[in-house]
């Protein structure tokens, strides 16, 4: 009896804790510094408001040295692309500061995920490499970073980068 | 005359059922249980609700058994892709029926429906493989599931599935 | 001094420009003339508004003579892939059209432009190809046309195109 209220306040207070993460001062403890956002090289830009939802451009890993190109399942291990796949959420949460003024309490829910992994034909781990992106968002968000989310195989992606990720974000008016 | 006159009113009683489709109960003429919605196996959900729209994470076929793995235009034809795009569609419904709480009453709109087919590179028929999701939503939901689309291809799925869909789904308050 | 003065007038007349850019008009001086819009083959359609978001389904080059098929890096140049991507810009515009009862005045943003290019492993330049359709956007659309936007490859399309792009658009009330 005793032993199941405090696994009860223990989950309450996990809950709490997720509730309440400030994500400036996790991206802190996780020694994650931002880069200044990325221009765009064309007439498009790397983010749109519409209404409550902000949507993302496709985003590779990014100002990021020694970054390996090419296809999972060829050059690239598991572990090289999850390891690209946090740097291109890096990135991407480095566009959404940029989106909200620096102030990323004002972040809701992260909500949609999309991403693509080049891959030979017989790769078939892509979400254990998109897990790298997922994983960043709930260090960095809490409960408001699980995301729906789509970990898809392409045989080729631009500059032969390992993973391109689009994301749409609800923030507060 | 009289003929047009019929022939108006057979189209207006079209409509009209078109309309008033129940969801549940058009699932239980086709035959169809849903299966339990499938849990994710990382740091994602299955959906996400943001104002009146859902969006719902890239989903392949579930919980069924004799889903063929492999490429389109080589392991399978399109006959058994239309049946697993079908059978991502049920998996679909599944997770929306819990995003609503069990009452598919609520599905104002199927809005969008984005599905990746693996296929060699001379099988040019995603459409047909795609159209297993999109005549499901129709026969689910009526003109309600008449949806946006791009049935595009790709050399590789994870798992090696057939097909991944993803959906965005417009709903009451 | 007075030569910042003039750079600011000039600047400012730009936007101003950029501003109020007539869809229709713009359209004329370009001399594209919009094709009726295509009708969907299947159980699905064109263009779905909730709210004032309108999802428009995946389009490639329609209605026009001579677009090349197969892909970038193989059968077809940059140059062609670049014509194809416009091509199918005009076509996503007069879904648009449509969907707004043709008048083009009443897109707020084009939000979020997908690009798909049928391209070989080894095609780097996804980028340089969906520049078709983004120059196409700020063209006719001023400001208002600037999108996010991920352009990436795949190793096959329907019916052996070369590109396929989805869009979202926010309209008026």
């Amino acid at each position: 009896m005793r032993i199941s209220i405090i696994i009860i306040l223990l989950l309450s207070a996990a809950v709490l804790k997720a509730q309440h993460v400030n994500p400036a001062e996790q991206l802190k403890k996780l020694g994650i510094e931002l880069p200044a956002p990325s221009k765009p090289v064309a007439n498009y830009v790397k983010w749109v408001r519409t209404g409550n939802l902000i949507f993302l451009s496709g985003h590779g890993p990014c100002n990021f040295d020694g970054i390996p190109k090419g296809q999972l399942g060829d050059e690239l291990t598991v572990e090289q692309g999850y390891t690209a796949a946090r740097q291109a959420g890096i990135c991407l949460i480095a566009t959404l500061n940029d989106a909200v003024d620096g102030d990323l309490t004002k972040v809701v829910r992260i909500v949609r995920v999309f991403g693509l992994v080049s891959s030979t034909d017989e790769f078939y781990d892509h979400p254990k490499v998109m897990n790298g992106c997922s994983d960043l968002m709930v260090e960095v968000f809490g409960d408001k970073g699980k995301h729906v989310r789509a970990a898809v195989g392409t045989n080729v992606l631009p500059f032969n980068i390992p993973v391109e990720i689009e994301m749409v974000v609800e923030v507060k008016d």
